[in-house]
């Protein structure tokens, strides 16, 4: 049976949302057609209005709605770091664990050779132009994820950066906690033995 | 870290989806961030649209966007045969298997004592006046869902029609095909035995 041609677009649209595939957008599209107007009509709305509203931060590339964003902008952080990430997801989650309260660089993407994404590609220019207007950043963290892009991205900037005597620091890797050592892969055990520390 | 507020609204207002928590939330409203105007344009458009032209069909109480619906309107399917159904996914499913021909009746709800949800709160009177209408309506069938209230609602709508003489079917129980003997819940064996065919 063909959906009436406006449910057989919405589920077109819903059904383009990663990780929504066709059964979950029916339900979703039936859901939204049990909402009151208003409902409906807030939902369509905080789209419209996140999409118009948000744009990224000139200075660190992070996504926010006032420029400079509320982490640079904001006096009481510390001015002599900062935390290299690769998108604003990542700013979010090191924000959570309420220790890190210096800037944020954020890459808005990750070097990637085989997807043909190099360095010119990624907010990379902008970091080394903060690095020499701003003589007190005295460390630069870099915490891309630690996969195959990641990684090599973080040696990229690594190697970038080495002739400026400036502080670069790699977040640690090893076993996760709550993990399960006999469930670890090889490359992570390793990274944890590597990275072991006295007690 | 608290969102940007257009940001927190559009992961609010995802959040309130069935079946979407906040993690799902925020990755699909940082992926609408990353679609283009125009495609978050379709999206949020999308939503309006299905939401003002998709309504009930006067007659049967299916999902449509012209009234009667397309089913009720097409000459060429049998007029002596209603199946009844619990909501419009129903007649989808219905549908996909192209067997039945007939005409549908959508309750839009299911009887719920629990819920405080009585016969007089779904789509029932409807039914009966069009039985009351065309007399050419030979067989009823109940295609509720094979769970508590789908079967009390069969029930009730199976007692509510005795007295018209019209014949009133409720389809099968028993193993759904693929299934797995070893691993059918007893009241679904139960129903398979009392069911079986000769060969």
């Amino acid at each position: 049976m063909q959906y009436p041609r406006p449910l057989g677009r919405l589920v077109g649209e819903l059904s383009k949302l990663p990780g929504i595939g066709n059964k979950t957008a029916q339900r979703l599209a039936f859901h939204v057609l049990s909402l009151s107007d208003q409902e409906a009509g807030a939902l369509a709305d905080s789209i419209t209005e996140a999409k118009r509203s948000m744009r990224y931060c000139s200075v660190c590339g992070n996504l926010t709605d006032q420029d400079p964003c509320s982490i640079c902008s904001n006096e009481a952080r510390r001015r002599d770091v900062i935390c290299v990430v690769e998108n604003p997801q990542d700013v979010m989650a090191m924000e959570r664990i309420k220790e890190y309260d210096g800037q944020y660089h954020v890459l808005n993407g990750v070097i990637s050779p085989m997807d043909g994404i190099g360095p010119e590609d990624i907010n990379l220019r902008q970091l080394i132009v903060r690095l020499q207007e701003h003589s007190e950043i005295k460390e630069v963290i870099l915490a891309t994820n630690p996969n195959i892009e990641g990684e090599a991205t973080a040696m990229y900037i690594a190697r970038l950066l080495k002739p400026s005597g400036i502080r670069v620091t790699r977040i640690a890797h090893g076993l996760p906690v709550g993990g399960d050592l006999e469930y670890a892969d090889e490359v992570t055990l390793l990274k944890a033995m590597e990275g072991r520390k006295e007690l």
